[in-house]
């Protein structure tokens, strides 16, 4: 099966990724500080907008920029881009092929702006678009659902990050990492757990905050293309304001809850969800946030900015195993192509 | 029932905005243009967060600014807020009372940025907080599901769009757009028609683009707080990315399609969900597309960069018309309160 195969080969694509991309990054980097951008502006679809989605995060925590995922219809079909002259584009596409982020790219770069392509194809439009390309490197990724892409994409942002701060430590952080990664695949079981209580379920929650806010934007996605499961991403302030009502007894959430920063928000969140009996899926490293939970995967500890590219592993996992369990074919999701050329 | 009586008060409330808030809005898009923004951040939560995603694409078209949606947790459990001295940074809120909404606009303020509140009470930490305030002037909103302040506040976006490009026809069709929304009330009895289909399903899909993007998460809000349906907003371009494999025999839909910019796009997604059969309810002024939805609710016609304030009424009718054939009470959702202060 492509996708299993395509989860197991993460250690190795971000391993390669991390040593072969780190000078170009870094080069990356000097030529986007140069431009002193006032702000960065990321433009992506599907998967890849999820690995923005964490870039935007990245890139306000480490770089202090303000960060935007685009609105490409503004560009597309009203035909009223805004002034980004002063902006730092980040065009994120596996093919490269999608036209409406090369068109957010060109457009960028008609005015002004400073544009990178992160992209797994070299040759593609995107990449042609682009001042500057940062290569994946991943491989020919033959799944449909995207897996190792997304990760490759999350290590990218990370090693711009990095790049960014010069701080070495970081640089030290991102070269542990596979490792950990490794690690994390051993979380099929757990997940398979997981999957098992959820087989029955036509919908459900995947909530995460921060830094992995992208989780579980990336987790619900996989869920939706493998398992046609309607399961939509929160994070867990705005789960609080309104979707909270959902909650009935046996409600299935998955949450991804990595890290210390929302430790003690995401302990009265799993006090809550059990007092309304929801079924609660919990991704954490903190063995008390895990025996909270009808089923704990524990995830192996790595720095907290970091998190989401190991917390997304058990994702991949339970969207595969829950396919499997309900007789689907993981690398045929119903009326799905590889490339979904959108304006 | 107060939600219906807010409901109904939206044309009232909206031409009191338009009349009483124009000259304010026009003294606050001066100092906002002699601030000289290289971008906005909009800053919300709940039904507001969707006023800002409005914003986010009015900004765009008719000020030029790239727009971001603001990432309140690098504030305030990060503590790594971005650089926001040449931002202009906009803070929604119908209590003015979320805290962690408050901060960002304190953080921006106090890095130079230049801050506005769009806030229904002049008292609140928000107002305090920013350098100018907005008011939404609706009255006490005693229903916790937001309609006339979620549409007060995308009346309150839309003047300053009006505002900043000086343009008076666009003055023209605001000034006209109460007796619009007037109109649109009078949907309630297709939306009632709709629901009637919806009333056995625990999911669907709302789907909305470009300015109607903001609408979709708003009816999608709607049905969750007051039906507890777990119904996903997209844009249609991210709903072929991946989510189109949910879509089964019987699958419901909410398409909301005013104006002409997506009308092709309409045609081939509506299409699309003929041939696998989901059912479609289509918001729409065109009767063609109508012609093409198993439930069409026409909408009166008005200036497409306007119409997510009238698309939205049917989908407030839509989620009361659901919440009273299920038996539940819409001004007594499940576990909400009014105001939800989340860090």
């Amino acid at each position: 099966m492509w996708v299993e195969q395509e989860i197991r080969q993460q250690p190795k694509v971000t391993a390669r990724l991390i040593h072969e991309e780190w000078e170009e990054a870094r080069r990356i980097v000097e030529a986007a500080r140069r431009f002193q951008p006032a702000l960065a502006v990321l433009a992506a679809r599907g998967s890849s907008d999820n690995a923005a989605r964490y870039g935007q995060y990245l890139l306000g925590a480490f770089a202090g920029l303000p960060a935007a995922l685009a609105t490409p219809s503004l560009f597309t079909f009203y035909q009223r881009p805004p002034r980004l002259d002063r902006a730092w584009v980040i065009g994120i596409s596996q093919s490269g092929r999608s036209p409406d982020i090369v068109e957010v790219v060109q457009e960028a770069r008609r005015q002004g702006g400073w544009t990178l392509a992160i992209t797994n194809e070299p040759a593609s439009p995107l990449a042609s678009a682009a001042h500057a390309v940062l290569l994946l490197r991943a491989g020919e990724e033959r799944a449909v659902a995207a897996t190792k892409t997304y990760t490759a994409q999350l290590i990218a942002l990370a090693l711009l990050a990095a790049a960014w701060t010069g701080d070495a430590a970081m640089r030290e952080d991102l070269v542990q990492l596979p490792e950990a990664i490794a690690r994390a695949l051993s979380t099929e079981e757990a997940a398979r757990e997981a999957a098992a209580f959820w087989w029955r379920a036509v919908h459900g929650v995947v909530i995460g905050r921060g830094f992995n806010y992208a989780t579980a934007f990336e987790v619900a996605l996989k869920l939706k293309e493998l398992t046609y499961i309607v399961a939509e991403p929160y994070s867990s302030a705005d789960f609080l304001h309104g979707p909270i009502a959902l909650v009935e007894p046996g409600f299935p959430v998955f949450l991804i809850a990595p890290g210390p920063t929302f430790r003690s928000e995401t302990e009265s969140l799993a006090g809550l969800l059990r007092e309304r009996e929801a079924h609660l899926t919990l991704c954490s490293e903190d063995r008390t946030l895990l025996a909270l939970a009808d089923v704990g995967i524990p995830l192996p500890p790595v720095p907290e900015w970091l998190s989401p590219v190991v917390a997304v592993i058990p994702g991949q996992w339970f969207a595969v195993s829950l396919a499997r369990l309900k007789g689907l074919d993981p690398d045929q999701p119903r009326g799905l192509r590889k490339i979904t050329e959108t304006r």
